[in-house]
């Protein structure tokens, strides 16, 4: 997919959301145990119920191999899902991956070819060389991280680098990558006010931004620091939407949680656009 | 396995030889793919031919991915090959793995608990809360990326925070991680002399070493500066010795290169044990 053709199903549905599919078979409806395949029975559901109201869908790839196998082939079901019935829809493989050259060209091989991803989140600790591969893929994204929302990141990615935190080195750095066109950038809620001395640095570059809901960040702050003129934004919720409801109406639970959050987001772009 | 059990096998095999299983299904023998699982059989020939002359295997979890459900299938077939044969063997995930502390859980018990792999690499960008939960299973080791051998290793890895290369302050930092003692590190052989000054920092840990052979470092050399009185190293060799031949005598000749590395390995040894 085109970054224009995510721009233009952004302003048809007025929503940058992508919902999270991190699916842990302790937390679903206990109904769809009886399922053949629980995990996809549960991402169909939701995504049949959703879809009117996000932009991309993010499954944790975690949460996949977690359950081995069958774990991977519902992975592989809901990519396909997603590619056969809602074409217009950016998928994110949030894989965390990286390693050096031409093992990093296996994984891009791996979810952009094979599985059919649209884009990739990259670990940047291996540096050009591990990135490098994601990027050559016409038309898809590797979305490298830069200020991850987990306590965590403040061990390394806000460390000072030459007078300037880790995180700015690896937006600047990459930058400079061949192809680096399609790059987005991962940046946390948590910390929103970071956004604006972002922006400074990629000021065209998409942000998925994890962390608004239960990581605590707020939808009007990351807008106010983080939205460009093309609005470069996909602000990812997963459990307030997926885990909405236990209950056998749990569709229409994270159907009504998504709408609400669409119904903010268009408040936001009817401000701006 | 406990690092005592690991240490106890080296002296014994006089090797700390860790064969890299990067299965390229262009690169292996021809013949093999008329097995129902080509990449199987031909772990399974390397394993019966080099075991006694190494200590460890890694499959990197690329290769496996890169052919979707039947890869996942032949990575669970090795290990579980591994584990039931070879129960003495050290094995390695090499996966690069690291993500927010609940999601980092999932990768853990993918890979210690329903896997049973006794290690897994991990990426330290995200920090403490994405490292700790693998560093809470028993007798189970975190190899956390330090130095790597490839050239993007200098994009952050060798940039200096706070005075001291980003790859020191990720050796400190993590050394005050709960569990710390389960930790491992990877510390690529290209830059041998930077294993004096790791040393200082890391006096006790086991390290990692990729790129001895094929990508261009010295053995004296890793074992001059990184040898500790516990050994401390595992010294991996992947192309080298898995694609040593690609006729049908492959996996002999696997176990030439293996035996060969084995010997200096063992000379290395006596000059110091």
């Amino acid at each position: 997919m085109t970054t224009e053709q995510l721009i233009a199903q952004i302003h048809k549905k007025k929503s940058f959301l992508c919902v999270g599919l991190d699916v842990d078979l302790e937390k679903i409806p206990k109904h769809l145990n009886e399922e053949e395949d629980p995990i996809f029975a549960f991402n169909k559901a939701i995504i049949d119920a959703t879809h009117d109201y996000c932009v991309a869908y993010k499954p944790n790839t975690a949460f996949y191999e977690a359950y081995g196998i069958k774990g991977w082939m519902a992975l592989e079901k809901t990519i396909q899902y997603l590619n056969t019935h809602y074409p217009e829809i950016f998928t994110i493989a949030d894989a965390k991956r990286g390693d050096i050259g031409n093992t990093s060209s296996r994984y891009a091989n791996a979810f952009f070819e094979d599985l059919g991803f649209d884009s990739i989140t990259i670990a940047p600790y291996m540096g050009k060389d591990s990135v490098e591969p994601f990027l050559a893929f016409k038309n898809k994204h590797t979305i490298l991280l830069a200020l991850t929302s987990n306590q965590g990141a403040f061990d390394f990615q806000t460390k000072l680098v030459d007078g300037k935190e880790l995180y700015k080195c690896v937006l600047e750095t990459s930058k400079t990558y061949t192809n680096s066109e399609n790059l987005m950038y991962v940046v946390g809620a948590t910390k929103a006010i970071y956004l604006q001395e972002i922006r400074t640095i990629i000021p065209e570059s998409f942000l998925l931004v994890p962390g608004v809901g239960a990581q605590g960040g707020s939808l009007a702050e990351v807008c106010k620091f983080g939205m460009n003129d093309q609005v470069g934004l996909l602000v990812n919720s997963s459990r307030g939407i997926i885990y909405a409801s236990k209950d056998k109406n749990f569709a229409q639970a994270a159907m009504e949680n998504a709408k609400e959050l669409q119904s903010q987001m268009a408040k936001e772009l009817a401000g701006r656009f």
